[in-house]
């Protein structure tokens, strides 16, 4: 080429920058702009909450490499070789003139940019509703550093008592630490009848009750109406009362910006982002799209689906810049991992929950284990709760979820390359992780996960579910409820309705036990309530269920204290 | 079968325990009885050097379950409805008869048990050398409760000051901090070159200045000679020198108790552990064996191989009860990997390292990548160094390393993962890894380490190793050693005969270097050495390397401070 190849790049925060960084060290004299209509490029909006918090000290830090230089626009053209375009919005596209319209936000100066290729990186914008007086003051969204810095005038100034959060996602649920930590009484207002809509509804239960032992109240299936105050919010009214409220977070998702894209006639996909083929390449192959503003696939499903994260837009922007430079990179598709940390719990979850997988048509088992993510002994071992979703006919592992103070997204991480390369448990349940009691138990907690379930697979376990024993002891349903712990266990905590007989006494006080009537079994972490109910199956019991997850994994109410 | 099929199980500590408990789950009224000659069940031995440093406080909690019951014969008996016969010895089988002889140490009483399956988890010895004098007061190995209590008795009468310990191996290096907290001097001999024979030179550099910034003297290179003491030990006589020594722990390894074994003309394998197929079964088929005593598959390579460990005996013992129970199971093999806790270093590797996979016969090129293992913004990150090695023809990952305070073991698993399905690291780069900023930088640090390796795959990045820089330094030969960091960082540390140029003025002094002599630039992890090596390639400098891992990974001596 005589003409060094130009590329625009429209979006700067971080699908963007990536496309420009690995284009100019492929083609070190293309001619890379990147146009932003904000001021700030390549920041980490995921790092807000924790700027809030006081966590990050410096909103610079958030814009800066790991050595400290702030990416900015001279950072850009200095080092990078990349043009920058700042406070400029992309206004249109002429797909056939190869041109890109921008307007100077400083002047109101229209221009156009001549392009070879055409990188769309738009990103999101939160989802606002609208609702009566939803433009009052000291509501906010909690996207970009304007919206931070909003947040944490009104908590510098202890003038957020009362927050009200609106939406039990990500974002919402991440920031809710820092408001705890100010000072502040917090609220989360959720429609759904749970939190982490991408978490089977026990788990997320068990991350409420941990959010409430904090403090936090949880209001699920509660639908907001409108909110109410004199020039600054004052209250936020749902279908069920009204909450008080000198500040509100709206954080109920975020909608893939593509007005550029769908004037310029792009395919727009079925999850309303732009679609893409696994080279990242809109509908017009001159142009490409990645980041917040596109649709990926489900890794395992095919199904096309919306999962705006930093970590997937930087893959992709590496894809973008592979193939605009004459190579033929793909991006696979992407599996909804996800972690987010809530008070002193690691929430982390992979693939397909329960309930996804079911309205997928799938036949599942799942596992259930509580343990500790390390050896047992050691001080630093902390509760974990896993659980897995495993396909019934071919034993592949679907999903995984995990909650509480342990590591949970190191076996999430293990999962989620389980699933990529199609594992069955039987073949997770031997893989060579690390193992030493600093690290991790002899049997890692996503191989006992992965033994749980091969146990149900091969029918020597029976599993309920917490929720359906639940059910039938509200219903009054006559069975027996069989707590096979230590009378100690029992004293601290237990579920009420129950029999106690240990494991160790069972054998000998079989006789105790009718043979005619259904038994569910649990103890701590239903493992002494697998053996129970291997023993009493032996003894010709019939009808003996061993409840998942044992007490530990129970998202109901417990009893506690001595009786 | 009219009669309970009876499974006699030798060695109670790891796999033994393991097969009888999952026997009896598959079949309740099977007659199982384990043999073993010590007192304790299933102890966790690896747990041992947590307990002589007093992070486990009773060594009760070693041979307990997770909820604190301790696992004597009585629980066996009780709760797992196994027959133990402890302070008693196997000594003889009679493969014909199916029965073995056993010896009871109590009233040295000799009897047969008939058996229908027979498994020999007969575990591993410390190997120790006969030397002059081995034999003296206060040499231990650390292998035995026994052992952990004689050190811990020197320890709390403060009469083990200076402390030697035979071998840069796991157990020899897990026990340093322990003896370092405690106040001792402590002397790590190693026959050879370098510390942890698993991790490859310059990785295995970095532990050793590591521990040497805590104080401990390592001395590889140095061969023991003998002991010399009045009854208790004094000295340690080396090749080099001669180590004043109140307490020794030999560590050189583990050898496989194969003796029942042999006599019973059971084949051994090359490693000198009991030979199985991947049924675990021995050359009789009605004789299993599984952990410390067999020999075990690479999964990467198919050669023999002996890791002894905990996680793995627990896998085959359950693989074993699955066989002998009529189901059919298979242990696929290991990767070797491994973990362990330096100080506040996670030191941890699995699969082929770079030296291993040479051997191999592997053509294969590395990456190495230096990075905070969180979002570098957040005050909990840390830094974590990685390897990888990857094999050039089929692009697949062989094997990863790990070191520095970060979560090396996450990663090691994911590796771990990685390399069972045969992933290439165009793969590993897009795997859909947990992503927020407690938990993961954006682009997680193995994904970045996957990506150095496919610009290097690619021909974008020459590496060379800092060990072939030391050697060119030390030989004088000319060429430029450009560090492309901020004179801020310069300042700080820094690498002698460099020039120093960062990366933001490099294109406007670029007239300042020689196009006809070699350059090798860095920075502090060498990603901006990158980005200068595509400026200076596009400029015309054509003898243009970047050194692996840069300064972070240099593990030679460094200046410091102002010039």
């Amino acid at each position: 080429m005589s003409n060094p190849m130009k590329v625009v790049i429209v979006g700067g925060v971080a699908a963007g920058p990536k496309v420009a960084a690995k284009v100019i060290r492929l083609i070190p004299d293309a001619d890379v702009t990147i146009v932003e209509k904000g001021e700030f490029l390549s920041y980490a909006g995921c790092g807000l909450p924790y700027y809030v918090s006081g966590v990050v000290k410096e909103q610079a830090e958030l814009m800066s490499t790991p050595v400290g230089v702030i990416r900015d626009s001279v950072f850009f053209q200095k080092v990078k070789n990349v043009h920058v375009l700042n406070h400029t919005e992309a206004t249109k596209i002429d797909r056939v003139g190869k041109r890109v319209q921008v307007r100077n936000g400083s002047n109101a100066t229209e221009s156009w940019l001549d392009y070879d290729k055409l990188v769309l990186a738009t990103g999101g914008d939160p989802v606002v509703p609208s609702l009566p007086n939803v433009k009052l003051e000291n509501i906010f969204t909690l996207h970009g550093v304007h919206d931070a810095e909003g947040i944490k005038t009104l908590l510098s100034q202890n003038k957020a008592r009362d927050v009200v959060i609106v939406g039990g996602g990500l974002i919402g649920v991440e920031s809710t630490e820092a408001l705890v930590e100010k000072g502040c009484r917090v609220t989360i207002v959720e429609m759904l009848p749970q939190i982490f809509g991408m978490l089977d509804w026990e788990i997320a239960k068990l991350v409420e009750q941990h959010m409430e032992s904090h403090g936090v109240k949880v209001l699920t299936g509660t639908k907001l109406e409108s909110f109410e105050g004199n020039g600054k919010v004052e209250w936020v009214v749902t279908d069920q009362s009204r909450l008080s409220a000198d500040l509100v977070i709206i954080a109920i998702g975020v909608r893939p910006n593509v007005e550029l894209a769908r004037d310029a006639e792009l395919e727009i996909g079925t999850t309303g982002a732009i679609k893409v083929d696994q080279h990242m390449r809109t509908s017009d192959p001159d142009i490409y799209a990645a980041g917040d503003c596109v649709e990926c696939h489900d890794l395992l499903t095919g199904e096309p689906c919306y999962v705006p994260l930093g970590s997937t837009a930087n893959k992709q922007g590496r894809v973008v810049a592979n193939n605009i430079c004459g190579e033929s990179d793909i991006f696979p598709g992407v599996l909804g991992s996800t972690v987010c940390k809530v008070f002193d719990y690691c929430v982390a979850r992979t693939g397909l929950s329960e309930k996804a997988a079911v309205t997928q048509g799938y036949e599942v088992v799942t596992a259930m284990a509580p343990a500790p993510d390390k050896a047992h002994f050691m001080p630093t071992a902390k509760p974990l709760l896993l659980k897995l979703v495993v396909e019934k006919k071919s034993r592949r592992l679907l999903g995984a979820q995990a909650t509480g103070p342990g590591s949970g997204d190191k076996r999430i991480d293990i999962a989620a390359m389980a699933i990529t390369s199609g594992m069955t448990v039987d073949q997770l349940a031997n893989a060579d992780l690390c193992y030493a009691p600093p690290y991790a138990p002899a049997m890692d907690n996503i191989i006992t996960a992965a033994n749980v379930a091969r146990n149900k697979l091969d029918g020597y376990m029976v599993g309920v579910s917490p929720m359906e024993v639940h059910q039938v002891l509200e219903e009054g349903a006559d069975f027996v409820f069989l707590d096979v712990r230590s009378p100690a266990e029992y004293e601290q905590v237990r579920l009420s309705g129950t029999t106690l007989i240990p494991l160790g006494a069972l054998r000998g006080r079989l006789n105790e036990l009718p043979k005619d009537k259904e038994i569910v079994v649990f103890c701590k972490i239903s493992l002494r309530g697998y053996e129970a109910a291997l023993i009493l199956k032996a003894a010709g019991f019939d009808k003996v269920r061993v409840m998942d997850g044992g007490i530990a994994m129970w998202p109901f109410e417990k009893e506690s204290g001595p009786q």
